[in-house]
This record gives C-alpha cells, structure tokens and sequence, in this order.
C-alpha cells in the first residue's frame, strides 16, 4: 500500500495548496483556507492532454470548487505530463500529433490511441492515489467522491469510472467515442457532459454518441456554440452547482 | 395604440402580482415586492399550450427570476388559453389532439398545425403588449427584454423573436423544428435551448436540428436524459442565470 506524503503547503486565492506523492505519482490537494482539515466532499480532476496537475484551467476549477462549496480538489499528473518523465513511446505519440496537426490532418485517430494507452496506466494510479487521499482524515473512506475532467480528463476519468464504484458523479466531455463508449455503458451515476456544437476535432455525431452511450438514469447534455477549445467559462460555474447538487453541499454566493 | 390597464394587485412570496389588460389580451406582470416601481430589465414568458399565464410553471419561474435577478417578469394567455375564449377552430384542434393521443397515434403533426395557428395571433399581440409594458417607468423604452418560453412558448416565440429586434437573449426549447427551423435562422441573439434527451413526442433529431437552425453567436444546448414532461427543475435556475449574465444583473445567492 502505498501512503500519501505532503512535499509543499502554500496559502493563495483563499485556497491551502497541498503538493503530494502517492509512490511515484505526483498531485496537488486544494481545500479552504478556513478548513483545510474539515472533513468535506472530495472532486478529483484529469488535466487535459499536454497540460498538467497545476494548470490554470485546474487552478481555476479547483477555486470555484472550493471557494463555492467547500470541496477538496485533487489533481495528478498523468504519465509523461506534468512532473513526469516521458517515455521514448509518449515522444513518438506527440511527435506523431505535431505532424498530424502541421499536415492540418486529422488528429482524432492519433489522440483516441495515445489517451486510451494513458488512461491504462493511469486508472490504477488513481485508484491507489484515492484510497490514499481517503486515509487523510479530512476526507475519510466513506464521504462522497466526484470525478471531473474534460479531452483527456474524459479520456481517463471514463475507465476510472467504470471500474471504481466510490465515484458518484461526474463532469466529463469534449472527447471521441471510440474506446469509451463501451466503458460509459457501464456507468449509472449522474453525469453532465460538455461538447461544442462547432468541434472541429470531434464530430458532432461522435460527441453525441459517446452522450448517449452513459447508462446514467439522470444525464445532461452540455452543447455549446464555438470550437474545440471555446468552451465558455460559465460551464465550469455549472461543474460547480452539478457537484453541490450530486454531492451534498449548497454553493455560496458568488464573490 | 393600446394601453396598459391594472385590474388588480397582490403581493406574495416577495412579489407583486399586478393582473392587467392591454385590449382583449390579459397578462400578468411580476415584480419584486420591494421595488414594484425600479427600473429593471424585463422578462417576457409565455406558457405551455393548455395552460394558462397563471400556472404553477409561470409562477414558480416568475419566482426565481423576481427574487434572483429583480426582473420584472410578463405573461399573457396565449389565443384560446387561460381567461381568453375558445373559437370553434381551438374545440376542433383540441379534440383531434385528444383523439391522437387516446389512439396511441403522434401528436407532432396537430400540435405543429396548431401552434402555428396560435403564433400568427400571439406575435402582434405580444408586440402591442411589449409597447405598452415599455410605457411603464419601472420598465422603459431603452430596458432589456429577453424571452422565456418551452414548448407552445417556443412556437410563439420564434416567431416573435424572428420580428421583434427588442428581444436580446431568450431561453427556448422542446418543441419540432417544422415550421420555426426558417424563422430561427434569423434569431442571432444568445440562446438557451432545452430538450429532453429521450422525449416520446419530439424526436431527438427533430430537436437537435431546431437547435442548429439558430443563427446565433452564442447558444447553448441543455439536452437532460427523461421523457417529454420530465424537464429537471434546474433548467430553471439555470435560465434565471442566463438572462443574468445576458440582461445585466446579478444573481442573489439562493435563499
């Protein structure tokens, strides 16, 4: 078993900033200022493919989590991101993507196959990095645990779920339904899936279909107009009352 | 030129209700109890078809929207609704509904026709009612208006919208595209559109490709998995914070 070790602890936007190791992954826990160690609902993140754990995009979810509800938020690194050493097949893989998008070719096949190989070794990473977070007493074995991720967060966050019954609601979208849809069958807890009407990556019926594909007796739909990467940032204001709703908590005025 | 005429006046759950007239056509307008008399953006709602601009639907909305934002909020019974009377063409449209519906037969094609109908009546009638909510100081001729209408409430207001430049953003939604995809393509004002995912009256397709006919920068999709009536409550909330962002104001933390 491995256990969790505080390497860093910072105070900013009202937030305590806890880096951490679970064995060889590294991840970061954000929780209120005024309650770092009150027990509260914790939501894990997956950042997006070539970001990592600390990205603005996390950072700034984790703050309207904490801030709104009162959660705890943990994010790690995925394989070859982040802290994390690149392997001489995650070079090929990005390589191959760099060309693919010079050659103003199609990347979609390119990202499906390289996520799906991370999302292999990053299941088990966060099911041991949970069970971790779960010893800390701030969070416990029992309270409730939401999952969001968006591209590649999606990517991961689909296998995570299907196998690992302690996640009870999620955010997830804006990627193919290759590989995924198979393991969203399996899945029957609330979801609220973001897309972009205009994708210009994902095809509209590739975006709806993996939709479709969640077993989930209470699902949403989150279509917007724009591209791939104009996902307005009132969704992340939706993430926020979706987990208070699903998890328990109310969600305060807005600053 | 019509008038504005108050027929009576209430207050409840932190609203004044006035009753009024403008001609033939009687509506309601909401407004928070203490500020009947502010200036402040208006909201345009129109009801389902069978109901009425009084129903639990309008009045509950009408709540969220006067105590979130301190809208004012206006409803009038659509032709043949509410406290309007039947033409000999409403009692035959009515029964061929039934008849479909107790025959197990769809109903899409009665209520398009039907609907239609109502619109052609309820645009100039809601365009004579906007000009003498306007003449009102707590409203004005320069305030925003945005428009909150699903089903029979988008066939009306499509129409309306197609021809009425003083309606800036508008929450729409459930309804076939058969007649109003034409005029949706000349709506560019922000929108949200909601659809329930597996509606047993309007199929999927059908409501998607309304959706798409929107020529509208900015819009967005809320597509929630359950049948036709099942339109989660929070589809309100989140229509209150859509003309918030789009009226300008504000949204009050819940009570």
């Amino acid at each position: 078993m491995h256990t969790l070790k505080f390497t860093a602890e910072s105070i900013s936007n009202g937030m305590v900033e806890r880096d951490f190791t679970v064995g060889d992954v590294p991840g970061v826990l954000w929780s209120p200022a005024s309650g770092a160690t009150d027990r509260a609902p914790l939501v894990l993140m997956g950042h997006g493919g070539g970001n990592h754990k600390k990205h603005p995009a996390m950072s700034g979810r984790a703050r309207l989590l904490v801030a709104g509800c009162g959660f705890h938020v943990a994010v790690i690194d995925a394989p070859g991101h982040g802290d994390r050493p690149r392997t001489a097949h995650d070079e090929e893989e990005i390589a191959a993507l760099f060309r693919a998008r010079e050659a103003g070719e199609p990347e979609g096949a390119i990202v499906v196959r390289y996520n799906s190989h991370l999302a292999e070794l990053a299941v088990p990473e966060w099911r041991t990095v949970l069970d971790a977070l779960q010893e800390l007493p701030e969070i416990g074995a029992d309270g409730p645990v939401g999952y969001y991720g968006i591209n590649m967060g999606t990517a991961i966050g689909v296998p995570l779920m299907a196998v690992e019954p302690r996640i009870t609601a999620a955010v997830l979208g804006q990627h193919w339904p290759d590989v995924l849809a198979e393991k969203a069958k399996q899945i029957t807890v609330p979801i609220e899936f973001d897309m972009q009407w205009d994708d210009e990556h994902i095809p509209r019926e590739s975006a709806l279909a993996l939709f479709d594909a969640f077993a989930s007796k209470e699902k949403t739909l989150h279509a917007n107009s724009g591209k791939h990467k104009e996902l307005p940032r009132f969704e992340a204001d939706s993430a926020v009352r979706f987990f208070a709703r699903h998890l328990g908590r109310s969600v305060a005025a807005p600053a």
